[in-house]
This record gives C-alpha cells, sequence and structure tokens, in this order.
C-alpha cells in the first residue's frame, strides 16, 4: 500500500506538472503586470523546475507572510486592538471604576491617537486583559464571535473581507506548487489560528505568533489549557526568526513581509544556502486602502526599505501593482 | 487548476477507500494478535468511516507519541545523554581540569548509576555544555555525525536501529488513514530533528521537544541562529500538552506514551470532545529490550500505569504483543 507520503508527492510532481505546462488561468490574476509579478512567477518557476540548478524540493520550500500590513490591513490600528477594546467595551457595564482608571479609560474613549499615546505598558495592559483568564477553546469562540460580526471603523467592511486578495491568489499559487505556507504574525497566535484557517486557507499548525503562556487545569471534563496574564514569546523583530525555526524547523525560502518588524525575517530568509526569495508590500494607495511607510507609529517601513532596494528584493507597489486590493464583496 | 489541497484532499480520500476495504496486505505484522493490535484497528477504522457517528475528517486526525520509551529504547540511559557524553569525551583532550571537576569528571568516568546519581543540575549541565554555543546548523551536523556512527554500549546497535519496529508500522498505518503523525519528546527538539525524517519518517515541522533559548546573530554570511545555554522550555509532563497546542494548536485524537511523564498529554487527549486513543508501552521484556515501570529511574510508569488500567487506555505488553522488537538488521 503506498503510504500517504508517497502519494502526496505524487500529487504534488503532477501538480508541478500542470503548472509548468503552458496554461491559459492566470495564477494571479489581481497583480498587474509589473516587475513584483514577474520576479514571484520566476522565482516559483525555477525553483519547481527539475532541470534547473535551482531545484528545491517539496520539503523545503517553506514560505512564511506576515500578516498585519501583509495579508490584510493594519490602520488606523491592528485588528487585534479593535478584538480587545470591543471586549473592554463588552466588560466595561460590571467595571464601573474603568471610567477613571487608565487604560480602560483610554480605551472606552476610542480614540486612535490617543490609544496609541498609551505606550507599551499600556497596549500590552489592554491586551493581556481581554485574552488572558479564559481557556484557549473559550477565547476562540470569542475571537469567531467577533470576527463574524465585527466592522472596520472606517471602512465598514468585515474584517475578513479586508484581506488582500493578490496575496491570496499568492498563497493559492505557491501551495499549487508544492510550498507550505506559514504565516508568521506579531499577533497573537490563537487569535490568529481562530480565522487563519477560514479566511487564508492556512491551518493551525501552520500559524505562528506571539505567544501567552498557558498552563493545564484540571476541571470535570478533563485537562483544558487556560491562558495567562503573562507573555511568553515575542514573534516580532528578531523574534520572527526564532518563531519559525521553533515551529518549523526549516530556514523558508519565501518570504513576504511589510514593515521593519518583518526585516530579520527577511535577512534570516535569503541568507540561506539556496535560493531565496523576498519581497515587501508598500502601502502606497491611500485612496483604496492607506498610504504609509517611514514615519508610520503602526507598520512602519524604514530600514527594511532600505535594505530591500540595496538588495534588489520585491518591493510591491500597492497603487500601480495591484489591481485590485480587497475581494469583491459578495 | 486544483489546489495541493484539494489533490491532498483527494488522495486521503482514495487512500482511505483502499485502507477500508478488505486487503491482504496486514499493516501491522508486528503486532501479535492480541487487545492492542485489535483496539488500534478498531479506533482507526471508526474514525475514518464516513458512516460512523465518530467519523473525524482528516484535519482533525492528529496523533503524538513520545520518543524515548515509545518510539525507540531509552536505557540504560537516554540515547540523547550518549549523545552529550560522546561530545564530552571528544572535547576532553583540551579541557584537562575536567578530570577533576564535577560533572564532567564522572561523565567521563561512564559509569551509568554515577551519571543518573549526578541529580538534575549536573545532567542539565551537562546537556547545556554539549547542546549550546554553536548554531543550530552544526549542532545538527553534529548529531547527525553521531547517529551515523555511535553505538549502544550494550546491543552494539547503531541507536537508529533500536527504534520500534511495530511503532515503525503504527505510524505508517496511521498516515496512510490520513493521521498527521507528530513526535512529542522530552529531548531537544532539534536533537529529535536531526534524525527524525530519516528513521521515523517524520519532518521537523512535526517534532516537538525541549528547548533551549534561540539568538539570532549576524554573519558574514548572513543572519545564522546560535543557541544558547539556556532552558527555555521543557517539553514533558505538563509542558506536554502546551508543547502540542503551541506547535499545533489542536488537541490530538490518538496519544501514544510509556512512563508518566506522558500522562498529561494522554489525560489532555481523551478529554476531547470527540473519539480518542490513548496508548501505553509497557517495558515487560527482559530478554528482547529492558522489563522497568514503576521503580525505574528513567521512563517510571506509575501513575499512568493506574490510570490508563482504570480508564481502559490501551497498554502494550511488549512480551506478548509485539512479535519484533527492533527491525531486522540489513
Amino acid at each position: 500500500m503506498a503510504t500517504i507520503r508517497q502519494l502526496v508527492l505524487l500529487t504534488v510532481f503532477l501538480s508541478t506538472v500542470s503548472c509548468t505546462a503552458p496554461s491559459d488561468v492566470d495564477p494571479l490574476p489581481s497583480w498587474g503586470a509589473g516587475s513584483s509579478r514577474d520576479s514571484i512567477i520566476e522565482f516559483v518557476e525555477v525553483v519547481t523546475d527539475r532541470s534547473s540548478a535551482d531545484y528545491v524540493p517539496v520539503d523545503e520550500r517553506i514560505a512564511v507572510f506576515d500578516n498585519d500590513g501583509t495579508l490584510w490591513s493594519e490602520q488606523p490600528l491592528y485588528f487585534q486592538f479593535y478584538y480587545a477594546l470591543s471586549q473592554i467595551e463588552k466588560a466595561a457595564p460590571a467595571h464601573p471604576e474603568w471610567l477613571d482608571q487608565e487604560p480602560y479609560k483610554t480605551a472606552l474613549a476610542g480614540n486612535r491617537d490617543d490609544i496609541l499615546a498609551l505606550g507599551t505598558k499600556g497596549l500590552v495592559e489592554i491586551i493581556l486583559a481581554t485574552h488572558s483568564g479564559m481557556t484557549n477553546a473559550e477565547f476562540r469562540q470569542s475571537v469567531q464571535a467577533w470576527i463574524a460580526s465585527a466592522e472596520h471603523p472606517t471602512t465598514h467592511r468585515a474584517y475578513s473581507q479586508m484581506v488582500f486578495q493578490p496575496m491570496l491568489e499568492l498563497m493559492d499559487y505557491l501551495r499549487a506548487n508544492g510550498f507550505k505556507v506559514y504565516i508568521v504574525s506579531g499577533g497573537g497566535v490563537e487569535f490568529m489560528r481562530a480565522f487563519a484557517a477560514d479566511i487564508y486557507g492556512v491551518p493551525p499548525e501552520q500559524t505562528i505568533g506571539s505567544e501567552l503562556g498557558l498552563e493545564i487545569e484540571s476541571t470535570e471534563d478533563g485537562l483544558v489549557l487556560r491562558r495567562l496574564a503573562e507573555i511568553d514569546f515575542v514573534n516580532d523583530k528578531a523574534g520572527k526568526p526564532v518563531g519559525i525555526q521553533r515551529a518549523v524547523g526549516r530556514r523558508p525560502i519565501f518570504a513576504f513581509g511589510n514593515s521593519d518588524g518583518d526585516l530579520q525575517m527577511l535577512q534570516w530568509t535569503v541568507a540561506g544556502d539556496g535560493p531565496s526569495f523576498a519581497g515587501i508590500v508598500h502601502h502606497t494607495d491611500a485612496d483604496r486602502e492607506w498610504a504609509y511607510d517611514r514615519e508610520s507609529h503602526l507598520g512602519r517601513l524604514d530600514k527594511a526599505l532600505d535594505e530591500g532596494a540595496e538588495r534588489g528584493w520585491t518591493i510591491v507597489d500597492m497603487r500601480s501593482e495591484w489591481s485590485v486590493i480587497y475581494p469583491i464583496e459578495e
């Protein structure tokens, strides 16, 4: 009997053959003709071409994507903060003292600049207060209920409709070519896992993020995992290569980010021995999305923009290279 | 164009069909007729039967295996300690002071009981001294060189030939039925990853273990990850459910262990909502392997043996249920 692994290899082989054969189906329809599209396709064709010196076996085709600002929007606040604010609003009636107590007072007032001005200490307190104490399963249900009903304060879209259509196509294209696609987010891993399979097709075991401490607890229904009010791992900047190594155990060959928080992930990816691809989403479209880079409080893109330009990384000009930003609403 | 995911699902479906159809090929030839074999096959047939109330979708078929004592032997010392001792011997000529300095003096003398008597502090010092300081890539190469040439002190087999043939068959059987098989070891994750793909067919991203701290370092060749002399995570006892949740993001439905260090992993697995399987390897064969349980210093099986008996878990009597222990040597 053939093992699953053998059948998967056969499947991937057949799929690779069909992808490298001429096809009328455009795998990246929302990517306008441009250098980013060309560099992506050229890379994928080379690493999947068995006759190429740069051929990469399927097992090693690891692709990593930042989430906030790379797979979906991140303005005017990271979407995970909107989840946190919604939970504080929900709990506020039971906490009248919050009206005079920071950071809750500012969180409840809801002014974006004031919230950012709370600084790391205040923001961490908001996150811990709303993300810990419950079991992992309860937290997942809460996030799923929120994402199913909440809408973004300025676009009034569902958050799940603020994913970038060109990146959905890119992830599908990579998967069709034997890549294993991971999300590597500075956001909370269990927050991401609550919806990543639905909106990105990325399963929980391929979703890496920041982590709270967990403890096991014995209940009438058996052991459960409870979320602690302590940050166990920050999957950002230098933490991203560490988070990837811990979860994947391999260096990626393909990485996409959008900010200086992704710089080390990109640097580590291109420092591998074989072929590699580093991509950056440059937010240049104030009409259809947002335009920001070096001076932004969220998703600052400064050092990585310079290094990417110097080293010939693929820098996507959102305005000119993406014919569509968000999926067409049904 | 079909995505890889669709093709994999098709593959798994076809494979499932072929497995549930009558077949002359015995998937578990080294498992003698007995209750363990029956309970394994019954569980797998039920969760893969689409007409069963206990059917489990492929995505949720997560199986976890302890390593030491479950997938390979662990006596008279955990094999990872033999790697550590080999590295101390190798470095000893440059460290004449070790002849009078603990724990190196005892490590170099090589007496098993004296080494265990060093206690946690001494053993941790031996592990840190031999597992840190180098890059992850250098460490992997060192472990691979060791496992390719070292032999076990009493059986004189290669360590890779001291894996349990019945468990190799069980992992293949599960994979052929759409399970994703993980190793969940108290041993070091990068130690395991150096050979787990070769000897068990388990890729690095499905290998979970204890972790040292990692730091990124800039070199002429770009960023590398260096191993720190600090323990970051202990993937044992209550740490096992936490390690699984972090890496997989789902509760397993199938777990196998052999000691009290696996108890919480087994308890957490059977506390899920759907069907679940908990198995324990009971080392009862002093002739072909080792016989030990409640009083053993390594791999003590006491509480889990009681709880497993009470709750009807599958407890494998190695002596009577395994017709073969180790693979036939070529």
